[in-house]
């Protein structure tokens, strides 16, 4: 055990978009190639002009590819509007944008469904095609859309809620029915099982990695295993997304506390970024690293810090 | 009955892709705004990326809104491909040409039926987007495609066949089993019954037409109404398409001779090309007219041309 390397380590992200994207890619690149699995929410998928869209394994997959915007948490770089501009003269709804290498994904994507393959098989034809070598998984390939049930009453899908809507409708529940009816896909759950370090990365907890804690049977793997989580709250702030507008209408705290409270369960170690006030844990072992990714090698940085201070975890188990 | 005018006239069109929609822009220009009813081809319709993609309904709809491709029988006039360019980065199928605004069509038509529209219904959503003022009706809400069997044996939808194999091929059989059972939409069986003129553009009379005229009842109305046809065939040969080695084996001679022959049940006059062979019948008025269109003032000469005739041939019944 003594000399083990950081590249020799297998690691499982569990990821949604943004947050979990840059995370994943600090991973990627210290590691082995194959050595990193990533579990990723499909509770944002949402089908839309017919076709199969799934937010987070794009941004987790552009990032791999090294194609991701480096100013949104979405969509490609150097990306074209042909086809956008084409429906806004057909009067077509256009407010989720899709750009034209976007779209190509989702064409694809939804011809391989089509076609009778899986999610999963899909996503690996098209992270081969992308010449992506870690194992990229959705959480699962059964329906497990995250539906927002608002005060007025309505239940919007995600996307519905998050893009169409802006997030203004109030949020009385995340409703995540679907999810827990849904399995775990058997190719992450064996990633997990087999991982010598299982991440949460930070990500949304409450949308986005809690459908894929939601699935069955997932938090009693997680309990026989070694989990980090990053925290994605700084200064009781997200760094992206309306997530502190909407934790306030559910009532949470946005505070690196509450995600730590939130993971209790299974979590052996908490990051969360040096800029923020300290935590202490009777349980939890709390690290403080720098978490905030602007550039790939801050992204790197931070796989390594956690994959270091995990063999000095092991060391002392 | 002395001092109608042309405008005034209804007239109902039958038409397939290409030739089809060339005749009918002739016609939509000539006529008061409305009184242009074209029933489209639906066999050839298929799924593609998840996609309902129409041929004959966009380039009928193309032609009218000033927007078809000048060089092809498909497509739009100043079309862009970054669509198209990422497909192939992705190694997806580039069989079929998806320009960026054709594409927009595509999606917009995919999402109104999936929003559960009819066929019919989201054809005048588009149609009215396009600022079309003539009517364009699908032929049927129904599931109608044409197939093809090979000699080989393989069952192909028409685009499989005409695209993706380059019709290629050896066809042993055009199969319409679909069309039998489908239903003439009622609002084009209306515009048939109230037109004046009933006019089957130049389109491929065993490929774009006889779906149309497979449909149930279509044939009875036909043989009440004064029915006008254009050959599509000159000397032997089609304009556009693979219509010769296809006629060569099914066993069809491609002459305008047999052209005339396939509509004999229901046709009133036939009209071909001034630089084919002549054709005496004796049941069936012929007329030659300059029946190639290579520009819109030909079209609209074409058009004239056929109502003139029509409003002699009427005042002589």
């Amino acid at each position: 055990m003594t000399n083990i390397q950081i590249s020799d380590l297998k690691v499982a992200v569990l990821a949604g978009g943004v947050g979990g994207a840059k995370l994943v890619l600090g991973f990627d690149r210290i590691l082995e190639a194959g050595n990193l699995s990533v579990i990723v929410n499909t509770g944002d998928d949402f089908r839309h002009f017919g076709l199969q869209i799934c937010p987070d394994l794009d941004s987790v997959c552009y990032a791999l590819a090294g194609l991701a915007n480096k100013t949104y948490g979405w969509g490609q770089e150097n990306e074209s509007w042909q086809v956008a501009n084409a429906l806004a003269d057909l009067g077509a709804p256009t407010w989720f944008q899709l750009g034209d290498r976007d779209l190509a994904t989702h064409l694809e994507r939804t011809r391989l469904l089509e076609s009778g393959k899986s999610l999963q098989d899909a996503t690996q034809i098209l992270c081969n095609r992308f010449g992506i070598l870690s194992q990229v998984y959705p959480m699962t390939d059964e329906p497990a859309a995250t539906m927002i049930e608002t005060k007025q009453g309505s239940l919007l899908t995600f996307q519905d809620y998050l893009v169409r809507l802006s997030a203004e409708p109030e949020v009385a529940r995340v409703v995540l029915a679907e999810a827990e009816r849904a399995e775990l896909l058997p190719a992450s759950k064996k990633a997990i099982e087999e991982a010598d370090l299982v991440v949460l990365a930070p990500s949304n907890p409450w949308v986005s990695i809690d459908p894929i804690l939601t699935l069955k049977d997932i938090r009693k793997i997680l309990t026989s295993k070694t989990v980090y989580a990053v925290s994605p709250i700084i200064q009781g702030k997200a760094l992206k997304g309306p997530a502190a507008k909407m934790f306030a209408e559910l009532g949470i705290e946005p505070s690196s506390q509450a995600v730590l409270a939130h993971y209790r369960d299974f979590l052996d170690v908490f990051v969360y970024d040096l800029s923020d006030d300290q935590l202490s844990d009777q349980e939890v072992e709390t690290v403080q690293l720098q978490t905030i990714m602007k550039t790939d090698e801050d992204k790197i940085a931070l796989a390594e810090a956690i994959a270091n201070h995990f063999l000095k975890y092991r060391g002392r188990l």
